[in-house]
């Protein structure tokens, strides 16, 4: 390995990606600017967000140019250097893209990690990072939940959703989570203790809200939404009063063309709740202080955090679309090298 | 008159409310029962709001049954009293029906009011009731604008939308409405002091997305939405970082068996706005406070209420559905004595 395979956008997404519209090429491996240096990538977050910046409209993020590689968090080691606050062979994190070797420039979002403390380097792409700290933070500032109260999970088999459910039962919530399929449901209630698990898989609008009642049966006080569509529909119908609904993810919606939306929003008004959109990135300067939070449950073994590692750039198209699929089971990484 | 008109529910409507939906019926004044009172209505007010309560579906309140007289706040005089703490002549205001006479039972919502002060006991109705009141805390406790933001109000010429533009001035907001119609337009800017008016009709999305956003560069700090459907979908597309919905009415959606809603979330998401379901009676225990406020703002001529008094229980139909074809200017109030 001496040259660079990067894994380009070639063109936009139509609705769900096609392999056309990306394209795997080789070029030579870059050097440091002045200032910066060259990340050699081990690891690679795939994201449902990924999609998002694929398409051609304004988000809280640019849209990935054509021909560039497709964004992604990594974590790798230093390469090259033109930095003296960067060693060559020093393990980083940044907002880089699905290639072997990245640059970072100064002042960007790269930053050191201490790997010999955790099992895999990789952890900082799940539990210890944007993945956990997003449901730390959105949960807890965000939410707000008060013990005893019910905290439902859409996507809660996901990489974010189970940890939210399972810092929900450590504050003191009775924890509902929803997800496609009876393997999930299973290890909700198995490996992450969530009190009842909900599939939602064959399941029209009313039997959704039949089951969600039944299991809340005085109402749901917070909704952590990564899925959207008819999910959230039917979520809306089981909301107590003042109910909070945090906006983290819309996983059912970034492939659709004709978006689903929340069609009922009166039931928002008469329940006299409240919908947050949340973005984890206006909690950077508080990251520090989440991260040790998570690393201390997992070492207290409160916190269970599960990785679907893939393996290979080349498998770069069919990993990502297993965040879609359903079929990834705890936080979808790629392994570069 | 010495027998009571009931214009009552005959079945429940689909879509928009037909003539054969109602009956108008004539019956003896009633007797107040043990500790009661039968109330001559005077003035009955008419809101979106009484078009859900005839749906049969779930809400802040039973459904209207079928049969009874449409459910009203309505302004009147004490008729017949077993209550020694309201005598006959006194005038009162409460949660009754369009009907000449009301039983009012003990406990609940009936309480004297003073209408030497006022230019008309129909004010109880407006500036004084639950629309001065709707506007005053969903602007001061929900969206809680700062001085130099920018507050959009759609359903901007109506009873709630009026009052919110003009003490969004007093807070030192930059006030941007939008309404049906040049007239309506007009209304704003001359007689409520809006900054700027935008007339949604004929206007496609993209339309309504670029005059919103002239007119508010910056971005929408506070948006009090009284309409949902497309023009709440075009304004998310204004928001500022950090914006709030305060969601109060959805009039355009009232009558449409299929609901628009709102179909991109990730507007939401990506500006980190929230939404907050609103509803007056909520803040039952503040009315006083906000009441002494409105009055002021009133006798100080730094508010005007304008309302659009029609006549006669005979025309209540014609009268209600002035608020769905845009034809009220004002509060829309139904003068029945």
């Amino acid at each position: 390995m001496d040259q660079n395979r990067r894994f380009l956008l070639a063109r936009r997404p139509d609705g769900e990606p096609v392999p056309e519209d990306f394209s795997l090429v080789t070029q030579a491996i870059p050097t440091p600017p002045p200032g910066g240096l060259v990340v050699r990538n081990h690891y690679a977050s795939l994201d449902p967000a990924q999609r998002g910046w694929m398409d051609d409209t304004e988000s809280y993020m640019p849209p990935i140019p054509l021909g560039d590689p497709v964004r992604a968090t990594t974590v790798g080691v230093v390469h090259a250097s033109d930095n003296p606050d960067f060693a060559v062979g020093q393990w980083v994190m940044g907002l880089n893209a699905l290639e072997d070797y990245s640059v970072a420039v100064p002042g960007g979002f790269t930053m050191p990690i201490a790997v010999d403390a955790v099992a895999s380097p990789s952890n900082y792409l799940s539990a210890l990072g944007a993945v956990g700290l997003t449901a730390y933070f959105g949960l807890k500032e965000v939410a707000k939940p008060q013990p005893g109260e019910t905290l439902l999970v859409s996507g809660a088999a996901g990489a974010v959703g189970s940890a939210v459910g399972q810092i929900g039962k450590i504050m003191g919530c009775r924890v509902i989570g929803i997800a496609g399929g009876p393997d999930k449901c299973r290890r909700l209630l198995d490996d992450y203790g969530f009190d009842a698990a909900i599939d939602y898989r064959g399941k029209d609008h009313a039997a959704l809200v039949t089951e969600i009642t039944a299991a809340a049966p005085d109402g749901v006080n917070v909704v952590f939404e990564n899925v959207g569509g008819a999910v959230l529909e039917a979520e809306v119908y089981t909301l107590a009063r003042n109910a909070r609904i945090v906006l983290c993810g819309l996983i059912s919606e970034y492939n659709a063309t004709e978006k689903h939306g929340l069609q009922n929003l009166w039931q928002i008004l008469a329940r006299r709740a409240t919908i947050h959109g949340f973005l984890i990135a206006d909690y950077a300067h508080r990251f520090a202080e989440g991260g040790a939070q998570m690393a201390q449950w997992l070492s207290e073994g409160k916190l269970r955090a599960d990785e679907d590692v893939q393996q290979g750039l080349e498998n770069a198209y069919d990993a990502f679309m297993r965040l879609f699929s359903g079929a990834n089971t705890g936080k979808l990484v790629l392994k570069i090298a």
